[in-house]
């Protein structure tokens, strides 16, 4: 059986996780599955890093066009991430025909369809099954197990950092500055945190999965995206009481209007199977017809996990070029489904005010959402200091326009001092 | 592309299930993935059952050779079920290089050997994505995405009449025998339980996983395997009070010994992601290097949920065939480990003792834990009746021969009336 040959481009934690497997597990895998895999060449920015993993000098090329314009190469296992220099990475391997694995959701959430496009009309081909999910099998699960399926929702807890940091605040009271220092003091977030905490990170996954199950491209850019840091210690404390768990939940729902494709802070019953997915653990959960619903949980993110996802992409692509197969699959977004709105939403809100402690505030305020069409179902008012007082509302089912427009007229109450967060209920 | 003809043997509910989806999304597959298929041929005991569905008569045979036989048929679903009829089916579906596609646990962890060495050595491929966990993904995953790993434990609840069963007992406070008659009256449980409630079911299942994961043929007949009738209420109330629940556990273990396979009932700590998997759910845990821990939960059984698996696998083997690439893996077991005994199992041991109240039953029973070897972590005594007392004991870490020659001599105890039960408990 053939020898396949790999260059790896961008060796940090994921990228040095996968050199150090398959030196370690290389034969292993020979034996298991058939073709020899090699390491033939490696790019990195710092070529330190390359050598202090053992790789030999005479496999590390400075110019990633080393890589791409090797004949003998079949897999470009593109690790460097974002979308600029990465993106020419996996543009010219594709136009090289190459077979391309890479962990790169920004990329292809971004320009997935010019992407996809290219391998298609090339004789490459992309896996991404690291791109969501970190370890969890994913995309292979929801491309082959699950494809007999009308999917009709997908729901995922896709981002680590939020997910340990909504964790510690529910169990510990903290408050999301504090816990914030924390998750970067312990590097699970970054110095500029904001793709994880305002959920640009679990927009990109989330425009994947919906890509993927609605056989429609959806662009991170159309995907609706609220982060977590309007949320604080006495939301945990009233989702608790009403049996709701907080998560940053990333959504895809197929509705009559079009995709409804969103990343928001929600309460979750805490029944759901969902709802006990804690700390860095991510998990996907995806209901479909006739499967009912299933979920995949694991960690998210990290060395081990990131760089299992990708060794599964490099053997499985391996296999098929060894045999002479294609490898993967062309894409399948034969659709273009149009979104839903998000003032289209219907849903329950937890809405939190911060008023004045003065005679008229609650009629006031009872008078908008009455106006705007929003039923209350629980209320529950609270001192806060010398004059003023927390409201928390639980609507019944109300239209995302509708409760917009009433925080709107809420802001220019007199009695109001801040809109504090709204969280949307997710029953489903 | 090419058009790739099924043929279909067994129409019961699952087979039923596979037709119904068929009819219904066939032209929504050819356009998401390519090749036509066609239902060109369907066999069942009960020609009935398959008219009902609206097979055409011409397509409807007799003879399951006429599948076999005809050479324009590529794939032969088998969802006969059992290991006689249906092993004549995939033997001679093989024989004449078909790909088969089946739901028949029971068959491969007995013959999976035989099986896959035919399939092997001619041009025909095993799918069997629906014997294990139903809808869930999991077979695929194990051969692909997490190829990468060295997979150490794997760990299931793969019978979801016993998880039934036991949910309800642990919720509802009810004994063993209700609950199955209840179960039974509602369709979860057969009117011959044994397969289920005795493990054997289960048993199958992790044979396969087993042999997957460690790359060495397990067969059904090695796995150590207890049901759940021994368990009574009070043993689901000891376990709350500890902080565990009992589930029927399916465990694959990788030990210097050997691969450690069993099925019992076992204490499980209620922060386990596996504690919440309740009702008629069924969830597999796999533990590896690098990815650390993943689970996979959904409906294990069902009609719908197995029509899902079963056609995941000819979607995945019809792009195949049109494509002219191999179908599937050949058989990776490709090692001979050896079994670790369950006599050489350490683990802690939840025991209950029905015993006489009369003087000096602590202390001869404490003597006989003594010689043995075994350390009493926790002991709790409680009237049973006028004369007699239920003694409930949690071992320290022991050795499973030490314990069952302990229970040995207590059995030979003038104050033993009865060995309640033996629960492991679980802490992986």
């Amino acid at each position: 059986m053939r020898k396949v040959k790999i260059g790896l481009i961008g060796c940090g934690t994921v990228g040095g996780g996968v050199v150090k497997l398959l030196f370690k597990e290389g034969s292993n895998y020979q034996d298991r599955f058939g073709p020899e895999i090699e390491l033939a060449k490696v790019c990195s920015r710092t070529k330190s890093k390359i050598t202090a993993l053992g790789v030999p000098e005479d496999r590390i090329v400075d110019d990633y066009r080393q890589i791409i314009d090797d004949p003998e190469i079949d897999i470009v296992v593109e690790l460097v991430g974002g979308t600029g220099f990465a993106g020419d990475v996996v543009r010219d391997a594709l136009k090289a025909g190459k077979n391309v694995v890479t962990a790169n959701k920004a990329l292809l959430a971004e320009y997935g369809e010019e992407i996809f496009h290219l391998a298609d009309s090339g004789e490459g081909s992309v896996s991404f099954e690291a791109a969501v999910g970190g370890g969890i099998p994913i995309v292979d699960p929801l491309k082959r197990s699950l494809v007999g399926n009308r999917i009709n929702y997908v729901m995922g807890i896709l981002n680590g950092t939020t997910n340990y940091m909504l964790t510690r605040m529910a169990n510990e009271g903290l408050d999301y500055a504090s816990v914030l220092a924390d998750a970067q003091r312990l590097g699970y977030a970054e110095a500029d945190p904001t793709a994880d905490v305002e959920g640009h990170d679990a927009a990109a996954k989330i425009a994947l999965l919906s890509s993927m199950v609605f056989n429609s491209r959806v662009n991170v850019h159309d995907v609706y995206t609220n982060g977590i840091s309007t949320i604080s210690p006495v939301d945990f404390k009233r989702a608790d009481h009403m049996g709701y768990v907080i998560k940053l939940l990333a959504i895809g729902r197929r509705t009559a209007e079009g995709i409804d494709v969103r990343v928001h802070p929600a309460m979750l019953p805490k029944s759901h199977p969902m709802a006990s997915v804690n700390g860095v653990y991510n998990a996907v959960y995806v209901c479909g017809e006739p499967i009912g619903d299933v979920m995949f949980f694991g960690q998210g993110a990290g060395e081990g996990a990131t760089a299992s996802a990708v060794m599964g992409n490099i053997i499985d692509a391996a296999r098929c070029i060894a045999e002479g197969s294609p490898v993967g699959f062309a894409c399948t977004c034969i659709y273009k489904l149009p979104y839903m709105p998000i003032e289209d939403l219907e849903s329950r809100y937890y809405i939190r005010l911060e008023v004045k402690d003065q005679h008229g505030t609650l009629h006031a305020i009872s008078e908008v959402f009455d106006d705007c069409g929003i039923s209350i179902r629980t209320m529950n008012q609270s001192i806060l200091g010398e004059n003023s007082c927390e409201l928390t509302f639980v609507t019944h089912t109300a239209r995302e326009s509708n409760v917009q427009q009433a925080l709107n007229k809420i802001a220019q109450l007199d009695c109001l001092e801040s809109i504090g967060t709204l969280i949307r209920i997710e029953e489903n």
